[in-house]
């Protein structure tokens, strides 16, 4: 058990640790707990609308997608181009000493290789949730997102997630509670 | 999909909402969302110690557990004594218009019900999600915790649950990268 | 002096409690003692410009009139949908070993019901508080606030505050210092 | 009215100005506007417990007693060595436009003299708002208060302040709710 | 030593202070330290385009141009008018125990007198370093900057400083990484 | 001079970059430009220590030591482990259409070959900088800062950086001010 405390402590970390590319946003501010969070929630979504989605292993995937940037941190678009760096091997110290480190690791593999139904989702799943901060940013004044929108959703692969994408893009992000479906 | 992306930006608002009861502690902070992915992790890693657990079902519940926050608010300790919230209702607008709401209901509700292994694992997640936080506070330097910590205790219910707070309990919050096995 | 000590600590929690509305707003952010301090400040003014006020009265009302907040909470206008708060207890508790807690009680009441002149205006004020915020965010950039602006307008309810609400819209939020009044 | 919108515009600065002595001590955060919230809070009181006060003046002194601040600026111990502020010309130009213009002023300047009883206690009171907040972060875990703790306390001058201050020396700063009367 | 220990603590504070200036502004957020730091980067890049001027000088005066602000604090445009500041007696506070006390007295003076060629350059530099914030802040959204612009324009003196702000006015403030010259 | 605006935008940077450290250390945060200041002033302090020291080259290499990490960020103990950063990349892009890109390279290498002396030095100021800040947490009541404090000062290498450090440790955060020499 001791290693099972270590291991929530170094995922609790994820709260500690901003996302990097938000400095260079100018606006907007995120952990990457709270990343991970709304990427799960949007798989959990993406997976209770086809029947033919593993539910259990889409919504894992992206729990623990950013697990090993405890060890690394978070490298932004412009960081990445002077990086190297080597997530397998955080991946191998953090699950060293863990009984299911081996579905971490086969988790983070898929999820890297992009190749299967429920990669392909949760990567999609990754860019939407900064759709999501990039509409709530532009709503209520940010300036300056114009290349920023462009380039996440041209990294988007699947239809669902295009969809989605789209849909966030024509809706208000308060309109949930402004229009709430309460009368 | 429009609804959806009404859900999501509902989801997403759990990331500006912070938890109540760190300002009746005195120090540290924490969102809704992240409060939520920590108590997902712990689901996810419960549900890869024994077989017997729905991952599924514990990690998807854990995940949503608090959705409705983002309409009610969070309330600690003090501010329940006066006040009586309609989570139910929040539910039942929230879900309106969302295909695969009735999941969601039910596994909100099972939670609340709290009789099925998974939704005490959960419960008990939620409680360990908040001795992790205190654990990192009374090794940094925070006082007057105790209450707070035999509090919590108190509330767990699993063996798993009580001996995963025990070890945390036992751990520095900062052993995992102090000795991190890297060498 | 043990209560009134206890009594201030309670006060004193108002520092660390934000209110909930700009969450919802997606821009700034306010304690409640901050909104106490305006909405008391505004009361002030108020009573200096119409001799027929008390203006121990106006002040005091608005200084305490959210006092309650600190056992219950600051609910917004999506939480009120979903919460019962019972004011009226959290108030019974705070002034159960105080000696002058009638007169706490007496002014909260009359703040509730909303009914003598000095009720309305404080009315008034805790409106116009939340117009000075918007103002002054719609004149350094914030975006999406006509709904917030259109709505805390219709609430006012008494000339002098429609009056002095009127005049904030067509004032910048930094005239007072832009042009001074110091050559 | 345009003045008066200019006047509560300079009121809300406040808000956004932060106390400088925090800095200095290491700890903590407080604006303006609460400490002046908390002050007023305090005095009322104060005033509700003797009846020989006047309840108006001892609360709107308070209330304003830090108006002119929005101009000059918070000055700590250290920064009072070097510079010498003319808060009479601050509040001149303050009230220059203000029908009530000559209450503010001699609200502030009977403030200052500290010759009348409500004089000495607003006094006071302003001390005793920063002994809530050292208690409170020395409860929390703070540490190096001594000498800010003996220093506030040594400044005090009526028996009521005197006494009050003790009394939060001798109380948890959350007392009110660990033991909150609602059993 | 013991001495020099102080003076890096007294240094170290003004990590810890606010510029006084962006609460009128209301937006952005600068410590002294940061503005110092970009300052003298401003002046070291200077320095490097023109052979005349001494290097060691000018980055050194802008280095240590706001360090008497740890004891003053700093002052924005409006306080200026309410507060006469002796920062000759910080200075001289400052050094007292210093044995290259005077070196630093001196570059003060010569920085305040702004009659040698490095020390219009630092003044300017001093200047730079707000258009570079407000470039910022108009690029991402904040309104209400014109009067700003146009003041810190006007109080530039040399040709190189003029140019420097004139180029900075004409660049977004994300070129450098949008257009980075890695491909 | 269009190029001297992104570079001076990319100094700026730094401002908005939190060093990565402090997020394991569990208390404090500072910015790249806040470490850069003051490691560029105790570098300044040591020029004026020793006449043997280039106080020109010493100050400019503390200045501009970070600058790559606008591009790259900031790696902490544990990142480096996991990360293989091009450092020599980012400057080569950061200088090049800069006329004096080739001092800005030289410094730097200078600086991680610490060889020459000031290179010896500067690279102490950069612990020292981390010294004054552990120091002022542990004075203000951060816990766990053994191991911290005992890696950072084996790390220096100077007898001069050696000795500030000691007296560093041997003086209270805020004496500079408690015992200020203004009497």
């Amino acid at each position: 058990m001791k290693q099972i405390a270590n291991l929530l402590f170094e995922a609790r970390m994820l709260k500690d640790l901003a996302r990097s590319g938000y400095a260079f946003l100018g606006s907007g501010k995120e952990s990457i707990a709270e990343h991970s969070f709304i990427t799960a929630f949007i798989c959990f979504a993406m997976a209770k609308m086809d029947d033919d989605i593993s539910c259990e292993k889409l919504v894992t995937m992206a729990l623990i997608h950013d697990i090993a940037e405890a060890r690394t941190g978070d490298f932004n678009y412009v960081e990445k181009k002077y990086s190297k760096v080597d997530e397998a091997k955080a991946v191998s110290h953090l699950i060293k000493h863990i009984s299911f480190g081996n579905d971490i690791k086969n988790l983070i593999d898929e999820f890297n290789s992009g190749e299967t139904k429920e990669a392909k989702l949760a990567r999609d799943a990754d860019q939407i949730s900064l759709v999501l901060e990039l509409k709530k940013l532009d709503d209520t004044g940010a300036k300056g997102l114009e290349k920023w929108f462009s380039d996440v959703l041209k990294r988007l692969e699947t239809d669902m997630g295009k969809q989605m994408a789209q849909s966030i893009m024509e809706t208000r992000w308060n309109e949930w509670w402004m229009n709430d479906g309460s009368e």
